[in-house]
């Protein structure tokens, strides 16, 4: 658990946070002509001449100005009896994926989803090389119910001096599938689910996109790439990168025209730089649309209650799927 | 993962599902005169003389008329290949806790909260002494951001043939310490925090009221028993009772009151009829108000980031707790 009070409002101011809405559209400050509202920018795809921090960009990426954890490598551990914390370290950066602040990532063009692939690559190499770096997650939130504090369009990225516990999790499944079987499990899950086929959602040629078999929520969603690859910093530039901006763009597309716009996050697990886990893993994204609330039991338990079986998700979204498709 | 499309609705329905409101009194399955909208009671408090599934009782438990879990002991077991399924097995109850729809446990009368904690009791023993039952979890979900879908004050109980992961982890971690230390990690726990005495909310003869140390989100409060009890179904009726039901009731009414009613849910960790860790184990309450939301970056990491330290939320609550604290 991160305690984060950078994020802080007063105790009092509590009761006010749930009835916020979204920030408007003059004062959002990933709209162009607004860029000295945000740190100074530490990637953006500009045209050739236009100067930093200024218009002229079309993917930007900045610090995250309320960021959970600082890039301090020296961080400070304190003990007292069983009572252990540390600082915490990492980098939180915000990727603006357009200058539209109306245009999710399903209505942009492709070539536009292409270049925030791009964008997700570039930063995650980027941390990845870090040596007190674990863990690079990237992620999207969609929509308030989803956590979305901003309208804008815009992923986020945390690097983290930690180990993540969810994520620690499926390694070590992983690792442990491969040295009883010397296979990678999500390799044999995707034969496993192209055979059964009753929950692949899209396959092209590099990706394959399938509600898995144990789904969490309705119309949860993995895209994974065929080619057995740990790390999303491997990304094919030529091949796989369009695929992927492909099948993620049309499932969204999916997701919003079949559903009326729900609320997601999805985010990216890939394995860590230093892990050596190059032939167990295998990077995918996971989508998870909010379409119920995690209460009590959910809480209480670790268990989720999912009234959607994943064969009708996929089916659902298979058939959706085939009306959105267009020539990228 | 549980599936459960006795609580579906059609996918398609979905894109509503985030714009329903709570039900309307006049519709409560759950207040006087409606009785017969739910399934026969299970358990009733009322009048003698009264019969039963009528008025005039001031607590009420059904079954649960969307239940998740069916109670079959002989559920079946699907095997194809790695893909692994069974009959999701359990009871799942709600316990009406006042016939008032707008009286929530913080305004009710004391008395009446002592006898919610009996119900609590009582279909905790009555479930936990089945067979087939492997965890038995209490808990309440207030508001409909933390999941509550009828606004008229109830409990839920489930009674599941599994192992909860998130319950299983913290018993993992008592049993390890006790095998390590000889002794129960949450009488260490309350040890320690009465010492530091910057986390405890309040204290009566036989409960704690604390922030813990790693609280997940803010105004996270944790209320424990002083006496080393694995089981809640052996809360002591004379001497416990009541303390609990003071504790819990004034907690709630200084979250209400100090915070303007937030969401929240609570949930009761107490250790398995079978389970043999009645020296490891010590059960507990964990109120978990909900003032932010789960992003991706919490479903990606496992981890949660609070905003506020868990001192600060017990200062806050201390303070409250004083002023709203009267004579039972």
């Amino acid at each position: 658990m991160a305690v984060a009070t950078e994020r802080a409002r007063r105790p009092d101011s509590f009761s006010q946070a749930v009835k916020e809405s979204v920030a408007a559209r003059d004062l959002c400050p990933f709209c162009p002509g607004h860029e000295a509202m945000t740190p100074p920018e530490v990637l953006a795809y500009r045209a050739p001449g236009m100067p930093a921090n200024g218009e002229g960009w079309w993917i930007r990426v900045v610090p995250n100005l309320y960021a959970a954890f600082r890039p301090e490598p020296d961080g400070q551990e304190q003990r007292a009896g069983r009572f252990w914390q540390r600082d915490a370290i990492g980098a939180c950066e915000v990727l603006i994926s357009s200058p539209d602040h109306r245009a999710p990532t399903s209505t942009l063009p492709r070539r536009q989803v292409e270049e925030m692939v791009q964008a997700y690559v570039d930063r995650y190499r980027h941390h990845a090389q870090n040596a007190w770096v674990e863990h690079v997650l990237i992620l999207y939130n969609h929509g308030r119910p989803a956590g979305a504090s901003l309208e804008h369009p815009h992923s986020q990225l945390y690097a983290i001096g930690l180990e993540a516990p969810a994520f620690a999790d499926e390694l070590d499944g992983a690792r442990g599938f491969y040295r009883a079987n010397a296979a990678c499990v999500f390799c044999r899950t995707l034969e496993d689910e192209r055979r059964a086929a009753t929950r692949i959602v899209f396959e092209n040629e590099a990706f394959v996109v399938f509600a898995p078999y144990a789904a969490r929520t309705p119309f949860e969603t993995w895209i994974m790439p065929r080619r057995h690859t740990a790390s999303f910093g491997d990304l094919d530039p030529s091949r796989e990168k369009p695929a992927f901006a492909e099948a993620l763009q049309l499932t969204l597309r999916a997701l919003q025209e079949g559903l009326n716009d729900p609320p997601f996050n999805y985010f990216i697990h890939s394995a860590p730089a230093k892990a050596d886990v190059a032939d167990a893993y295998h990077w995918h994204l996971e989508l998870i649309p909010k379409l119920s609330t995690a209460a009590g039991f959910e809480l209480g338990t670790g268990m989720w209650i999912n009234v959607v079986k994943p064969e009708d998700s996929a089916a659902f979204l298979r058939e959706r799927i085939q009306k959105v498709a267009e020539p990228a």
